[in-house]
């Protein structure tokens, strides 16, 4: 990797790192990768030295272009603006809003409900209000997606929506949530888990995912 | 209002629904609203009709250009690709990012944890629960603002960050955290509060206000 490069703070586990590795890897953009244990140590997240690179004390946060970005979603649509290769977001706007309202429907109505903090908090009843929260979001989106989906989210391409979809799709899967109940969400999975952008960045794949978990 | 005019499915407190009639009022756009009472009837968001229109059961969903959107960033980002007037998000990659990194902040980071359907859950402790993740995002928000802030959020233009600051200001305000100690914060929502597109579009002035909430 060139100096100059984009730095991806993030942890092979956190699904908002894995939708920002997609995106690299859909682009074709190299970047390095500087591990953020989010268990061990009770969290280094917590650190000061993290804390100044995003303030929320979560991963992702990514070096890029002189700035430090954290949030996912502006992390991606800023690699979609400023660097060649295939369009995360479709030209047509009607199409794009589809995609940003799939992508915020897992992003503001799923994840934030089953993350690692918000679980913490929660205690001994995580695992039933993490499935509750999973199903309630996913009760959603299958309809949304018989209409929108084609080979993909939204239509033929790959996009955002589908950057989105798979990591949680894998997070539902770590609260065994019977995915099967969705066949939309699970015929989408499927397909998009064939694609090598996909492959390379899974959590078992990641320069800190541990033995016992690499594929 | 005119036959083709999009149509708002939202509720006068809601902050997601306000962000949605602070972008319409920015750009002129002239639209209807159906106001959908979360408190009466259980809650008429919980409708098979209103299912239909968003199967999140939650407002904002809003009918516009013969589709129906929902998730108000999506809706905002619409609107801002298809109307003319002000932009609300900024020309420039890096601003833009920033406005999207402040606006999910806000809007993954916090409101889903202080929402109706959340707090409901969580039962006798849903102000201190509220108050805690109000607090923990304000906490993070106040750096990032102090350094992307000029008059507004994102230097001197109006954008989409300052739609999800303010009706998150007043959802704190709402459950009692002392807004005080986040002084950029702060300044911000009252400069915002001064112009008009913010007044016309605030809760107390909707046509589903109660009148013991009327401004």
């Amino acid at each position: 990797v060139q100096a100059g490069s984009p730095i991806l703070h993030g942890y092979f586990r956190s699904s908002c790192s894995w939708r920002v590795r997609i995106a690299f890897a859909l682009k074709g953009v190299e970047y390095d990768q500087l591990p953020v244990n989010l268990i061990k140590d009770g969290g280094q997240q917590l650190t000061e030295e993290y804390k100044a690179l995003n303030p929320m004390q979560q991963v992702p946060a990514v070096e890029i272009d002189g700035t430090t970005l954290s949030q996912s979603l502006a992390v991606i649509q800023y690699i979609d603006e400023t660097r060649p290769g295939p369009r995360l977001l479709p030209a047509d706007p009607k199409a794009r809003a589809q995609v940003r309202m799939i992508s915020d429907l897992i992003a503001s109505g799923i994840q934030p409900l089953q993350n690692l903090y918000v679980i913490q908090k929660i205690g001994a009843e995580k695992m039933q209000w993490s499935q509750h929260f999973i199903d309630r979001g996913f009760q959603a989106l299958e309809p949304i997606l018989k209409q929108t989906a084609g080979k993909y989210c939204v239509g033929d391409e790959i996009s955002m929506a589908d950057i989105c979809l798979v990591p949680q799709v894998y997070n539902a899967e770590r609260f065994k949530v019977d995915v099967g109940k969705y066949p939309t969400i699970k015929r989408l999975n499927e397909a998009l888990l064939e694609i090598e952008a996909f492959q390379v960045s899974h959590p078992s794949r990641q320069p800190d995912t541990p033995d016992d978990l690499r594929a």
